[in-house]
């Protein structure tokens, strides 16, 4: 066990990787390693990228790899998105802009698969963005589809979440109202080489001017404008971070973030230790039966509920 | 408790509204009550109605009701928009229709607040709907804002679900995509008096064509055309439904989506119970400590999660 723990705190990528594959495959192994790792974390700037498809969410991605290695930091990519370049679903060009960056020793890109629950996504990368943090990768930059309900949750994992937006894709700022809005601190308007750039970065900032969640906030949501095509604008987004980084550090902020993605954290262990309990009391069989009789109304949600409890364990709650 | 039961079970009005307050309130006894009430359901149709602000949901709800009272049906109605006309925010107009019909014994309108966290609002909506449905309410009819994480879990306690669309709001199709498709049984289109409408059904069909999972279903998603100003649609529209239910009931799929449901509200149920043995088992004072204490890296969040399972009597899973 130390073994694996001093190596992937020494930087090693074998150890990180396999860390993460034991993250993967929900080991128990993992959770003891996790838990000796977790007094080594904290240093790292975690940022989210999220927007939709089409939003130009990995070339951003890349570049703003790119701009911090410049400024010499090591960086850890964790793309839970199934139609990035990072999880295979690739266009050519990216993909190989992807393979110029995994040749560096200071990177460490790893995608995530989506194949268990919601809950299964977001502690995964949670964990994943854990073990980056603990083998020194700093900021660790976490980028998801901006749409859907897991990829909200896998959000919160973040510190500064950037929302990325291309111009001629009026409908994405309606999209964005939707759910995204509330967890955004930075917006990107990528790709202002296009026509409609502009009008893009006038409604974005008229619907900021709009919100009255904004308006109560210290921190003004600033509205980076980038083109990959004239390689500008990466530089303006990278200190826009740091801006917010310190933001987050000075306000108390960071704190008080942390602490909300902890008490978050714990209720999703209890959580999977429940599911776990109760996966281990009520054959599937049973539990076909139990809804089954339930359907048919011959028992009750609320009594059958009280008998998995006492089931499980659960002490009853006081009346 | 016999009295409020039998009062509700014959349709009592006022004993119907005692109970949503006890659920609302989240009252111990509702919970006795809806375990009594449980073998008198299963007998409504319940329909849930969703759509973005301005797609004319509350104008359609009310013509639904008048057209399903015309055929002699009681009808139940749960709003959970908070920009609903049933819930006060209304515009006059709306208001009044709404007024019309709230004196009409035979229709049963509630508006459910959001006050509580994302489980809670299903879970009274769901409650809500299972007293209706005792006191012979049927249809019933859930409202919702078709946008976030909570309108659709409140949607899933429906059987037949409306999504509501009005031309020139072409984002709306996009906001669609997002989340409300895969819930959606039949597609209504208001406002057909409108310029637009026709290209809105085009794009509508053309979406649903395109949807892979659409073309696995036997049911055919029909896209209803409505106008509340030219008094058009909706007796196809409670043709459409109709139509919905007999297919739930002859294919099967009304008992697995009951036990779908089933499912997920043992398991709400047991995770309710969870919150309420952690609020006892851990004061206000001590949970910050934990939090803390994590955030400061002097505990790890897995060995505080293995302490407090055991402190709810959680029985430690097998490794």
């Amino acid at each position: 066990m130390q073994n694996i723990i001093e190596r992937l705190l020494s930087g090693d990528r074998r150890a990180l990787a396999r860390m993460i594959t034991l993250i993967e495959n929900e080991s128990s192994a993992a959770t003891k390693y996790l838990a000796e790792l977790h007094q080594h974390t904290g240093k790292a700037h975690i940022i989210g990228v999220t927007g939709s498809p089409g939003a130009g969410k990995s070339t951003l991605v890349a570049r703003l790899v790119r701009e911090y290695r410049k400024r010499e930091h090591k960086v850890g990519v964790v793309a839970v998105d199934p139609t990035s370049p990072f999880t295979g679903g690739a266009i050519l060009g990216d993909r190989i802009r992807m393979m110029e960056l995994a040749g560096d020793p200071n990177i460490f890109i790893r995608s995530m698969a989506s194949r268990g629950n919601l809950g299964g996504l977001s502690a995964s990368t949670r964990d994943a963005v854990r073990a980056m943090d603990a083998a020194g990768f700093d900021p660790i930059i976490i980028e998801t589809v901006g749409t859907g309900q897991a990829e909200v949750e896998v959000m919160r994992t973040a510190q500064t979440v950037f929302v990325v937006v291309a111009p001629g894709m009026g409908d994405d700022i309606q999209a964005i109202k939707a759910g995204i809005l509330e967890i955004a601190d930075i917006f990107v308007v990528s790709k202002m080489d296009k026509p409609g750039a502009d009008q893009t970065v006038a409604e974005l900032s008229m619907m900021l001017s709009l919100d009255p969640n904004r308006r109560k906030s210290v921190w003004r949501i600033p509205i980076v404008k980038t083109s990959a095509l004239k390689e500008q604008g990466f530089a303006e987004l990278v200190e826009a971070a740091f801006q917010h980084h310190a933001y987050l550090l000075e306000s108390g902020m960071m704190q008080s973030r942390t602490q909300r993605q902890v008490r978050s954290e714990l209720q999703a262990l209890l959580l999977q230790a429940v599911s776990k309990s109760l996966r281990e009391a009520v054959s599937d069989e049973e539990w076909h039966e139990l809804t089954d009789n339930i359907t048919k109304r011959e028992l009750d949600p609320y009594t059958v509920a009280r008998d998995l409890e006492a089931r499980i364990g659960l002490r009853a709650p006081q009346e």
